[in-house]
């Protein structure tokens, strides 16, 4: 009745969410639930043996007074410890170990991928780096409200929440375990009026001599074996609708020699890569399954 | 039959534009024409004392080799210097008293316009300003290619011409003169999929110790006389739609002391503000006529 | 703060509607409320010499009991019959001499005009009228719904309230004035991913012997003196982007003698001519103004 | 490069389609060529041993005059007799004998799978079919033209061909089939500024007796054993982003007395279950595949 494009396929009713039931029913546990809900049941999924992907933010800060700081009290940090940032590309193999995987923000998870070869190879400055990024409107959620209402957003653009969306500090704490040092970003969400969709523009400043054709090939190898990174060619720049549908993060290359600027662009779906898709693949490697089991549908274009 | 919408209103037919025909049935000229073209019809129209709008970049650069660099060779180079660049809040004085207007382009009209009053004031660092840019798909004009087709644009969002687009020599050649030296910017255009808009979100290390407040009142200030421009208040930005069909340019303002930047939002009908109105009010300027003639139509929003 | 887009052009703050103050501040007044409240306003604001354009269906029928199987139960049904439905292509000269108008709906407005030149001849099957009409989101409001979410809408194509919509009354009350005999009709509603724009495509069954041009002659003569209707030449049919942001109402014309049918296209803006625009209109004609004061801009397009 | 989203997937070049090659390389063939073209190609394929699926308008008629009378001069007319029209749910065992299918257009898709039930029963009348269609942008193909350019489609709704669109012979030639006599429509398409999507409201006026649950039981029955087919619950009518990007075809029914009406709704996606989907649907019927192998996939929503 909710998703009638899902007749004739899924017969599964929807109900309160009872603990013991839950146990019962479930081989491996997802909870995608709004922020603190998750902490109240997590634990006791674990006390039975279950291995849980949590698409909230509850579980991706390594230190409690961080989630405290940008949304409210949490009532298990014990657990944070215990949880794993459940970025595949960057922590297969802890996640492979995991009882409790956080699952990554959408945008934290296209501007990680799109910063982690500069980073790993320290050649940017990391005081100046400045992400511009447009998320399409289902990053909203379902619920009815005036800032997601067709004739809001319908033939707008806009951006909001500037430095003081909730994922800075998600980028940050990443970025910053990925150098190796506190680094502190400018991060600019915008909404394009599109149903699916992210597309992050990173501007970093740096450091030596460079030709494109070197970082080019930097990205190609740092994503080598990786089967939902796509680094694209020199001269071609991703677009949503590219990766619309499916588990692919499509990453863009551009080096200015006038200005001294790496751009990086990195396109996802946010609700696959950025969400349902990239916890699947959690599940997958949490499960010794291979890594794309359930992930393999094209992009759907137009 | 072109602009069906015009009906009952209208009942100009389209011809060839003869010089005397022209001539003899115009008080004042507009030319809305690819490059190149009108370097060749302009300087007729002038020696019969007509003055002109010019909506294309042929007169927009100051010297000719900068023209020659990003579009090619120019046929009356002289003009140049005798060519006022029409942005009313910044030329005023210059443009009442102009017989050739270079009416500006649509992107620097959204970026000058929001980057003049740090500019005047010296307090950013002007190596390293970043300009993100996003425009309506209007912008790639009416000439049916595959890159403003509905199904390639549509629940789309992509950057193109990073570090090429022409606009870059004509933002850089304007706010040089504005902070009186040679500045180069990081200009990078995105296409929304959206029939009019620009939204620039542009990103400035400041020097020195300031308030939130303190760029609000220098903006309030700079733009208190100006019809056209509207500051936004405190921790509000500026929506393309909000401005759609209108000849104004609103501007957002945010301070982040934790990166030290100043962040301005500018948003601009690139149709109106971006290209027709801003030349008639260009052409109410030159004669004398109150600058908001023809230009008072609210926004329709939606 | 809730329309941004007025900013610097209204200074007006919304206040609950007192009847002691509306009365002193206004000469003219116009009631867009939800339906059932207008008729617990209206009397009062007549009772002080007022003149009232009501937007809600509260007035629109001539039989209380019509309004109360399709509404509610109605509080002054005695005012049904000073009001006057505020069509004024139809009703113009009662129009001039009302306190009271009911300003149509958006659907009936654009079906009543596109067929009413069919019935005054009598020349279709009156038992055989099928409507088939698409409307932008904003016929549904600002009320936040999972009906108008962008995610729901956009993107998508839909019909709804077959055979139930509360504007088929209303198209039926009218056109069987207009005829002089009961007629009922086929209205089927669908829901378009745009922001403003009915296109109603209106499916009759002619009797006799017609061609194409004299059904358009027919429709150029009716409205010939028409500042606001524009039937399009044959052969062409209206888009509702070419009416978008103006009051007018524009008709299409076709015959096809395989299957004996008149086909009539009918383009609004839902919100213009379909609501507030007619709106003005009736106040013009009220207060004696020309009936185009405030109407005369042109339709916004693209 | 043509179609980025599909890079790290298929490794096939575009090259100019030679017999001997496309012949050695494939097992089976599917034309999706202009009009004509396929006509001069399919000869060579038949006589090489191969099966083929055309997706042009080629093979679709009985008669070679139809044809050439709505399209051109055909160049193998006897090749007519032996091509199937490839609608499963209708023609499945002949489907499954056939050397050559002629792939439905994509509104007589919706058309034909919808009154189908209705003609088998005869309970209809059928000289009062109205259609009345809306498609996506993407039926007019990837051509470059002022019809499918981005700001001319997008917040815009209107009908094209109205009594001349190709697509109706193609529909009275089945449904007279179904009904076993000739039959004529009245076929009205629509643009909607969405990507993928048809929804086809057709009109029937019913002869008799009849309860709208009884049609429904009719559909449910009529398709009981069909996969693609969902018939939707009583009061529920299909949108088209339900079934987009899969090749479901969702039918909803409705009756209504007062008019002695029976509306049918049929939503597919133009692409799949209106081009590509069915070839694919049609090519396991004809190697005895399972009939929806590779057509498995969700539909995306939104």
């Amino acid at each position: 009745q909710i998703f009638p494009y899902l007749a004739d396929r899924f017969h599964l009713t929807c109900e309160e969410p009872d603990i013991e039931t839950v146990v019962n029913m479930a081989d491996f546990i997802f909870t995608a639930l709004p922020h603190k809900v998750p902490q109240k049941l997590i634990p006791a999924f674990l006390d039975n043996g279950k291995k849980v992907v949590d698409l909230s933010a509850d579980f991706r800060f390594d230190e409690a007074w961080v989630y405290e700081n940008w949304y409210e009290k949490h009532s298990c940090p014990h657990l944070l410890k215990t949880a794993v940032y459940g970025l595949p590309e960057i922590y297969r193999e802890k996640i492979k170990k995991a009882e409790i995987i956080a699952n990554p923000g959408c945008y934290p998870t296209s501007v990680i991928l799109g910063l982690a070869p500069l980073l790993k190879e320290d050649i940017i400055d990391t005081g100046r780096i400045i992400i511009d990024s447009a998320s399409a409107i289902s990053g909203a959620g379902r619920e009815p409200s005036p800032n997601n209402l067709f004739c809001e957003v319908s033939e707008n653009f806009k951006a909001y929440g500037i430095g003081t969306h909730r994922h800075t500090p998600e980028i940050e704490q990443e970025i910053s375990k990925l150098r190796g040092k506190k680094v502190v970003v400018t991060f600019t969400p915008h909404l394009i009026p599109i149903n699916r969709g992210i597309l992050s523009t990173i501007y970093t400043e740096y450091r030596g001599n460079f030709e494109e054709k070197d970082v080019y090939n930097l990205y190609k190898n740092f994503y080598k074996d990786e089967k939902f990174i796509r680094v694209m060619p020199q001269g071609k720049y991703p677009d949503t609708i590219q990766v619309r549908g499916s588990n692919y993060c499509d990453l863009g290359i551009t080096l200015n020699k006038k200005t001294n600027k790496i751009i990086i662009l990195s396109a996802i779906d946010n609700l696959v890569k950025g969400a349902a898709g990239q916890a699947i693949q959690n599940m997958n490697l949490m499960l010794g399954l291979s890594e794309d089991e359930g992930l393999k549908n094209l992009p759907l274009c137009p």
